[in-house]
């Protein structure tokens, strides 16, 4: 009763089926919708780069001039790739989807794997990320960070079980002001750059490079770069929750959601080297940015406070992505069906719990930190990314449609490039962290297949097609008595109403109190014979399961019913204060055939 | 089916009830049966008295010779106490059991209560200062002391579980060869400090005394020292065990038992005086003594040795005492009646792993340091012994046999004398260790209050004295249909065979899936009208729940049947795949009045 009622405090009043719609959104309300994923990687990729060049000093860190314009084109090819999707797939082209659609089976269980490893990394590093701009401008709180980021995690999954997931306007604030903030930032920090009247970041010392630069080295700096781009694919899952023309309208957007990410990720990283900032373990790049253009004053605490926000939308991202993809893949009878069922207010529960439990256990392990989270991640997504482009071009070889040859090409350069992109972070990142991942995608994906095949058999044990009716079931009924009282005048009562020729049960271990059951017998026995059998060893269980087999050597659909007394005292704790007898007898018939055993609660009062 | 058979391997095959009979005892074996736990205590009496008086500097340790004699004056009168109680229960007097047929019920659960948490301690002790035998001749061996403990505790269980209890051959030889052993070692020793060619102890700096002596002091090291005393009462509790006429050989045993008990202090105090013997952590002062006089070679090893043998059976005797305590407070319903039962073996499988267990836990918290321990100890036994002589001068008093007055007079001084000795032992222990004990008690008498009124109460409710029969009862059997496969068929069947009139009922949570039902229930209903409720929040239970009310508006004795079909997969985890919706109604219906949810399980053959 009392679990009930937290329920509904934390999770509100169920919602009637009938009040499931879909919002449609415009082109404003839906690039905040689906970008925030995207636009707040901004707030980490930059810093990730600087992190893997100043293994190598100070001095490599100008590299993260070319390879941030690397990732920007990166990012070109696969928005322009994307939005070929989007015209094949105007009801939602997830990698799941697409792959199972053009693939086959397997390769569509690889991207399911890959994304949802990525949608639980999407909320730890978007977390972590989230805590670590608050705690880079409010420094006393950094001890506090991993308490902070399970708090935030658990805030965002309770407003998810509430079903917040669709409403436009919660998005549309904090990823405008996070666009309008960086925008500002990074003009007015470039218009100091140009006339010089900022200066350079206050120096910093920090210890020799400990690796030579080198080509290895290089790649791995792009590889964690590569975390810019996840939520890239948010639109092209997403277009028919766009106003019609959605395939047009969703193209629009996405083409906006690259221009925009690609300027704030090149203004971010451009400025960072221009002012020569440097990497610290408790100010991320941004905040050190924004404290060196703004000196500190409001737009700095703006500037955190909204990089913030978006993190902590990304991350609500997932939970709605999560529970879809498990839905999916539920439907499909690769995970177990639980996922498939909607909750009082019409969300996946299972799928949220499931999602913020898992995103908790890796901030916990990983003590809410970035930059240790980096190496599992883009891992999947890349995989992702590889596999819905090339399923793109599989289909565009069936499909032929109009321009069918140049979208061919453009599918065919993305699937190429992001599976370059998907090795190079395997590898690179490999010992890392990345080896996680790369054991855990086939690891899921054989549990998928496991799933699906014991599904499967049970819906062929289960089918009627080709059964034949079992003839008419004939069915004993006995009452195990061990006491004469109320409770088994009750079920001796019930038993009767079950079978004329219901039989009571005692098994016998001392002969004087069997005489003087017998005894009371015909007063109370309810006019049901009793059957005495006689135990050497005090078991019961040995002389029930020998009558029980005698009784079924009788006919071919013939089922024993065993009626238990039992009574049920009023506190929970008071049932330790009696024999567990019922729950015995109940385990040691649940796996055996045509035995049914039949509680029969008499419930006391206090 | 594993677990069972790993019940067989350690426990081992059911013994048949005919099988228990109780060994009687000559009084030898009597002797030696009896006596191991009091006799045990002089390898730990002497050094807990040291360890106190060195508080004041190792001058005061030669105040152990006047504690030391007042221990064995306390000893004298303890014995003769009983001697008396032994002539008056025969039948075997053990402290709850005599303190309830002459001071009443709560006395005795006060002795109960003190004689189970002594029951642990004693094992506890027991195995510590064994363990302690040990690693003071194998110095190694001291870090893994806590893991030696455990082990000894496990192996002494799992023996009592298989049932070997009573066997006097079992105790006669380490008994034996213990009294020899340190009979031989206190002569030769004698000889040697008499005649002056063993010379002291090694000199051992210790820091100098950090209390002054006083009469607190003093009272506290003959406190410790009372531990000596712990298993006297043995004897006066086993009557019944010894060869005919029981009493008259138990009074002969008892009074041998005493003689050693004291000559074993004594001697020992004695001696660790005399050589200049001082407590040291990793050696106990009965392996210094022991090394000292035999010089390290195989006798003093024969001696650790047969330490730790007759340590070990001591805490064996708690494994019968413990649970046939539990068995007489379970029979008159004071702790769950789980403890009344035998196991297959014929011995009371619950009591032992109980008090396995809580002694483990001991050994753990207090890391198997017998020092820790002993100030927890004592109470209990000294609570016992002055109810138990309490008992005996009320009783002399009623009856008035034969010299009833000089045995009350014994029994008065008895009680008297244990009593002050209890409160000394309380008072001077208390901060120590003693007031866990001493708030122990009254908590568990209160238990034991509050579990005999609940039986009380529920045989009350359950009683068929003034009970008037219910009148005959019906029964509406409904199968709760969630779609339509085998095991649903098997479960329509079955409903068939309870009543003619059974309906099948579905919860519609969407209509399309209603309308295939509908389509295909004509051909496998089994002629069962089938019921569709509509359920606007998906809700399952709600739908159900108002059916039911509905239904059991009707008559008074009437009873609704849930017929649940339920498939159980092949194996155990995959049951996790499958929807819980079965234990959601059987925990939503345990509490509710008349309704009997009956599960037909289908079994999935892999």
């Amino acid at each position: 009763m009392r679990l009930h009622q937290l329920k509904r405090l934390f999770v509100g009043t169920p919602l009637p089926t009938a009040q499931s719609r879909h919002e449609r959104l415009s082109k404003p309300t839906a690039l905040a919708v689906f970008a925030s994923d995207a636009l707040s990687s901004t707030a980490y990729a930059t810093e990730e780069i600087l992190l893997v060049l100043i293994l190598a000093g100070t001095a490599a860190l100008s590299y993260s001039l070319p390879i941030g314009v690397a990732i920007a084109a990166l990012i070109a090819i696969v928005v322009s790739s994307y939005r070929q999707t989007i015209l094949a797939y105007p009801q939602g082209g997830g990698a799941y989807i697409v792959s199972k659609d053009n693939l086959g089976t397997y390769p569509a269980l690889v991207a399911g794997a890959a994304l949802l490893i990525d949608y639980v990394l999407t909320v730890a590093v978007s977390v972590a990320a989230g805590i670590a701009a608050v705690t880079s401008a409010v420094p006393w709180l950094f001890r506090y960070r991993v308490v902070l980021c399970v708090a935030a995690v658990a805030v965002v999954a309770i407003a998810n079980l509430r079903g917040i997931r669709e409403s436009g306007k919660l998005f549309a604030a904090p990823t405008y002001l996070f666009v309008v903030s960086l925008f500002g930032l990074i003009a007015y920090g470039s218009v100091g750059a140009i006339f010089d009247f900022l200066g350079e970041a206050p120096y910093q010392a920090h210890p020799p490079g400990l690796e030579g630069i080198g080509l290895f080295l290089l790649l791995r700096a792009f590889a964690s770069g590569c975390a810019a781009l996840t939520g890239v694919e948010a639109v092209s899952d997403g277009v028919p929750a766009f106003k019609p023309p959605e395939a047009h309208n969703a193209r629009v957007v996405l083409a906006w959601l690259g221009a925009i990410l690609i300027t704030l990720f090149l203004g971010i990283t451009y400025l960072a080297y221009d002012f020569g900032i440097v990497p610290k373990e408790h100010e991320t790049v941004v905040s050190q940015l924004a404290r060196h253009v703004f000196g500190g004053g409001f737009l700095y605490y703006e500037i955190q406070f909204v990089t913030m926000l978006i993190l902590l939308l990304a991350a609500n991202t997932s939970f709605a992505d999560f529970p879809r993809l498990a839905f999916f893949l539920a439907r499909d009878r690769f995970i177990p069906r639980q996922f498939s069922t909607q909750g009082d207010r019409l969300v996946f529960s299972n799928g949220i719990v499931i999602l913020g439990g898992l995103a908790v256990v890796l901030l916990l392990i990983f003590k809410g930190d970035t930059h240790a989270l980096i190496p599992l991640y883009a891992v999947g997504v890349f995989v992702s990314f590889t596999l819905s482009q090339g399923s793109m071009v599989r289909r565009w070889m069936r499909v032929r449609g109009p321009g069918w040859w140049w979208r061919l090409a453009l599918n065919g350069v993305g699937a190429l490039v992001t599976g370059v992109v998907m090795v190079t972070i395997a590898v690179t990142k490999f010992s890392h962290g990345a080896w996680i991942v790369v054991l855990l995608i086939p690891t899921l994906v054989a549990i998928f297949v496991v799933v699906h095949r014991h599904y499967g058999e049970v819906s062929r044990q289960l089918s009627l097609d080709d059964y034949s009716p079992p003839p008419p079931m004939t069915n004993t009924v006995l009452v195990l008595v061990g006491d004469l009282h109320r409770g088994v005048v009750h079920a001796l009562q019930y038993a009767q109403t079950l079978s004329p020729s219901a039989k009571a049960l005692y098994v016998e271990t001392d002969p004087e109190r069997t005489r003087r059951l017998e005894e009371r017998w015909g007063k109370w026995g309810q006019g049901l014979p009793l059957i005495v059998l006689t135990s050497p060893y005090r078991s019961l269980l040995g002389p029930l399961l020998e009558y029980i087999d005698q009784l079924q050597r009788h006919g071919d659909n013939h089922v024993v019913t065993i009626v238990l007394p039992e009574f049920i005292p009023a506190r929970w704790w008071q049932q330790i204060l009696h024999n567990q007898t019922a729950l015995l007898i109940k385990g040691t018939f649940l796996f055996r055939k045509n035995v049914i055993v039949t509680d029969v609660p008499y419930h006391l009062r206090h």
